[in-house]
């Protein structure tokens, strides 16, 4: 298989936000030419399907500012750098639904944007859920939606739940 | 349902470069306060499945800057602001892998980073493919791999596959 890498030249930090990091970096091509690549540096993120005592998914419903409208999808939070991805994962099926995992399994992970962002997920089943309390952030704000599995695969063949992480969480 | 939304205050472009067009808005969420949404504006992107005269699954294996790794993917492309993304699609399955579809069906949309980015993507099938000639870009480096639709799944299951346009396309 051909080595197409792209060697770093230069780096640069273009924008540094709360959010978000912006790189722009210069590169040599696999044809010895000099080209810019622009992206996000990301520390992470993790997303689970939780199953609930009563056998249904956890799906959440939530206001995604970036594309303006509500969402469904598997509940889903940004690592602290460094963060270990499994206890990231339990704290936010916590905080998210109000809930403890006596059994909580890697699936895979997944790249949802490699044009631009360097995100990488950490995709885990959580299955027999004890009840605890939900303590979301200050400017969280979500509604639980336990869907039984074959409505929430139904949900993604009639184009209502577009979300990547979510298809492939539950398919 | 709840209404969740937030509502913008103020929108301003961070940093606009050749790929990236950030921007920072102050919202007013539901509970009344102001918080601060840093996301990226996008034109959107078109994906597509390609079923060769073989019956295998053009797949193409591309280094992916953002990340600093090669990867197996289906083939995609950027739209350009407001173009038709059939037209996109059906452009790029050309200059990408270099064949022309008799049949081209649209399968879903998908949003891959909804916590950072409003792109949207438009997936496709693309059969009954006739040979023309690739034409890719100077700074576009790829192979393709034609591979049975069994081996590329058993490449998400073993978690070779982490794209997930990619696994949404193939699932």
């Amino acid at each position: 298989m051909k080595n197409m890498e792209e060697n770093t030249h230069s780096s640069k930090v273009v924008y540094k936000g709360e959010l978000l990091d912006v790189r722009r970096d210069k590169v040599t091509l696999p044809n010895g030419k000099i080209a810019t690549r622009e992206w996000i540096k990301h520390s992470g993120a993790i997303c689970f399907v939780p199953i609930l005592p009563n056998k249904k998914i956890g799906l959440i419903r939530q206001y995604r500012y970036a594309i303006k409208k509500h969402m469904i999808e598997i509940p889903a939070g940004k690592l602290v750098w460094g963060e270990n991805p499994e206890n990231c994962a339990k704290r936010e099926l916590e905080e998210e639904i109000g809930f403890k995992a006596s059994k909580f399994s890697f699936l895979t992970n997944i790249h949802p944007a490699i044009g631009f962002a360097d995100e990488i997920m950490w995709l885990y089943l959580a299955e027999d859920l004890i009840k605890t309390n939900t303590k979301l952030d200050d400017d969280e704000f979500l509604e639980i939606i336990p869907t039984k599995l074959e409505d929430s695969l139904n949900m993604i063949w009639n184009g209502k739940l577009t979300d990547v992480k979510t298809i492939v969480g539950l398919v």
